[in-house]
């Protein structure tokens, strides 16, 4: 088996659903990937050890995903010198999910977290794929054939929308 | 000297116009305080050490204040067992100060925040005397004090006021 | 029986079922409360008699909670020098919470309100037991085992959420 | 002199600014009017006895205005019987208004206030006369007279605006 | 029969089971009023007729209910010299409630109009009986006693909400 | 002279530095305009006949400014079979600018305003030489050069700013 | 048959309940359209083709619908010269509707999009017709006789809701 | 000299002096870069010849920043297989900057931007420069190295801050 490239955390079991489309999508990229919850405010001391050791198990990319005050992406990228992708989750009691887009976009000068849109763990998991394909053709060739087959359904649908 | 009782934190030296009100109310209540900046994004070992070992240090209350995607408060409430009070600070580049107060308020079950008002630092010092005052009745007196002379502020600034 | 320690309270019957997991977690850590409907609007003597009695009658915390135009923590916390925790509710008719929110946190100077997430009543018990474990340390031995069972939680679930 | 009618009070002497402009227009209208300054948070005895009192005093209409969590107007329009207009006040720290529009507008069931647009105290003193003309034939004519001078500045004002 | 005095009009008969919430309660205080449905976007002459003859037919006071872009209270405002009662409805499509709160609270210095909560009918009707209670004391009687009669209530349920 | 085409109202003279923008562009695409303030809070009957009477004068498209509350360009369409293009203005005391923007947006079915971008009376004016040139081919050209225009603009900025 | 006039795009087949509704009432004024999904996400280069063709096939008017961070109706409008109308459509995972109706709204000086409300297909439907109905007469008629209708249903509706 | 590896473009020059702090933090990571002009709105077709060929020109990463109605990084990231980073820009006339952040973060599935906070150029620019590491461990070294120099600059800036 290979080794892991892409590791994919959440604040809570609750989060899975969502977090779940980001695994598919790596999934169906090829992309070796790891799945964990790992919860800033619960398990502050597993945090600290996943994120600084991350890079030297031969992690490539990390895809953090939370809820409301959603601190997890936002202290997994403070700790690991990693490319950290954030999703934010629309959980039960957020404001309207402006809570946890806020709490993960608004990242201070020096500490970047590359956000995706409320729920948007599917595009958490492209992100990835586009990353690890800077370096990896036969990647990138595969992102251009995903781009490729979005055109075609949409073609096929706009085919059954037309007025006859 | 006495022994230090509240901790007050903050993520930047430009937060220190405002959290120096927190440290001037505590002082005007006479009671012991020390101030540091602690950064969740830049320090985050500092931000353990500090956070875990406070409460054995003799600090009674955590006061965090920080800006944008503020998670300060919450990382050090997820760590150290004290109350801890948070202060959103409307920075430079904030969307209007909503990212540093749903990203300090919205905490999930399990981990509170004491959260006070948009650069509220002040309203966090008093907040502190109150919890001290819980088992100190001298710092209640004061409290009371302090309320009166709120009043008596006001009671005047209306005399003025008032059509002759 | 021991004395009443903290003070719940709301702003109406409906706040209950929201309100009533501050009772659960504060009753879970042992401690005494009481519980009660006091409306800032409907029964403002009530209100009064209540804040201005409070401390004279051994409460050492309020956790109030009220949903829309919030005033009950506030008017509390303008009247008894306790510290207060204000717990915003979204009720029916809410600007999805805003209002409740803004009402509670955005206190002026002078006057604090500890302000916990959107329908947080949880996290309010939670930080009542912090205020009083300032002070009783068979209380902070318990809420530093309440935040080591929410870990030992999220390493269960870690568990079974793993990739096999 | 004749019997105050119209009763002006707000939060705070920072407010006068703001609700000098309801003295002003009530002042146009040829009403009776007071002004003072009455503080929720920091004189809560003097709000319980001028709301309980206003309308034995010969108050007919109440205008209060506030910024940040503002509890004035609506812990008025809880105790007294009067129709109580209530002004949002955009004061520093405040969240772009939103706190104080949010705070005084969305009173529950039962205990309405009469808000009007932020800063809008020039509004709240109109609205005051259009109260008193309910059975004040005289202050209906001022008010269709204003409503007419309204009218003719703007025919003036467009006349220098059209193009030549 | 007496003659009417309230005047209760909605954009849309959508709008009848909140603004129904006006009428029931200006019933409970003994009070005469009227019900149409007005739409200043489909039927901007009978919004013209309505508003400019309202106060020659004997009516008191308006209350005027409209939901997303609402500018049925601002127009009958415009053209009338009554006092005017805008009652924001959450429509379908609304965002959120926000424009008909904010198309109804924000109107221009010289127009004021006597905003109440989203979907807030009930309390319209509260303020239209206390403004005529301002010249009718059997009015503001009812409305002591409507007052005592949300105090008892709340009492009541206290009592049963207290732990035993 | 030619007869005028576009009508350009406005709530107040104060909109006037914004709206002038659509003049002036409605100009350079050489297209009759006039110019005016409606207010349709102030002169009521002034935006009557103004809306009624525009298609039986000649004009084609009618550009209506306004901010906070912003009735005019809503009522104008209310009344007039022309299409309406609303400038949502960001007047003084304004809340952020969201009140004209959704006061003018939110239009019920039936009755659309063609809104364009705060203070976007610029394109305001281009949208109405886009209206007119549906049937009048000049007009397009001339719109098609002025994209041609705005692209030149560009690449020439974009070789000043490329690194040397 | 006759030449299209109107050209109804989406950018996704999810949105086609909503502009389902435009179709509907251009079908009603009797004027000729197409319909078509074209996705700027997903089929950029068809985008680019429709939008740089659209007035040479002798359309007059597009109208285009989108969600999220919706950008089909203001790259139309970038690349073509005729007018655009975007409808901002409340898709699954938007943030109240703000990101589409934002997104489509707030286009830069140069470039207009006449925005209609919140999925409010059908006026952007009315708003076409109103644009075409510039240069024919026959068709300004009927919208003259549509805004008739929608007065006579509000007047049946009136009759109905009037207290007996 | 090195083949570009970076690319930064945004929507107009004004955007300048915020994405050169992107330009600024590439260079102190000793990458390769190149700076231009691309608008989405203005120039549509050097937009699509840009992101269809960015990816044959050996870039690894587009930096795109833009502001309003923000569509060049999601258009850029339609039409390249390139991870994108899109930095919001508060233009003037945005509404508060939420305008440019929904128009770039909320992007619909298949085609993800990796957003940063608000004027956050710099952080795309470390954002980038992470990216590169993945592949390059000369990078990396220096990313822990920029990490390392936040850190000391925190603790030398909180020893002057700490109360002697």
């Amino acid at each position: 088996m290979k080794q892991a490239k892409i590791s994919i955390v959440m604040g809570s079991d609750s989060d899975l659903p969502v977090m779940q489309q980001a695994a598919d999508i790596v999934k169906e990229f090829g992309l070796d990937f790891e799945i964990d919850i790992v919860s800033a405010h619960r398990t502050p001391e597993k945090l600290f050890a996943f994120a600084s050791q991350a890079h030297q198990r031969g992690i490539a990319v990390i895809i953090a995903g939370a809820g409301g005050a959603a601190h997890l992406p936002g202290m997994v990228a403070a700790i690991s010198p990693l490319p950290v992708i954030g999703v934010p989750i629309k959980s039960s009691n957020s404001i309207d999910g402006w809570d946890s887009v806020l709490s993960i976009l608004q990242m201070p000068g020096g500490v970047p977290v590359a956000t995706v849109a409320l729920n948007g763990a599917k595009n958490a998991g492209i992100l990835a794929a586009q990353i690890i394909a800077v370096s990896d053709p036969a990647v990138r060739d595969r992102i251009i054939a995903y781009k490729d087959s979005l055109r075609s359904q949409v073609i096929e649908k706009a085919a059954r929308v037309k007025e006859p």
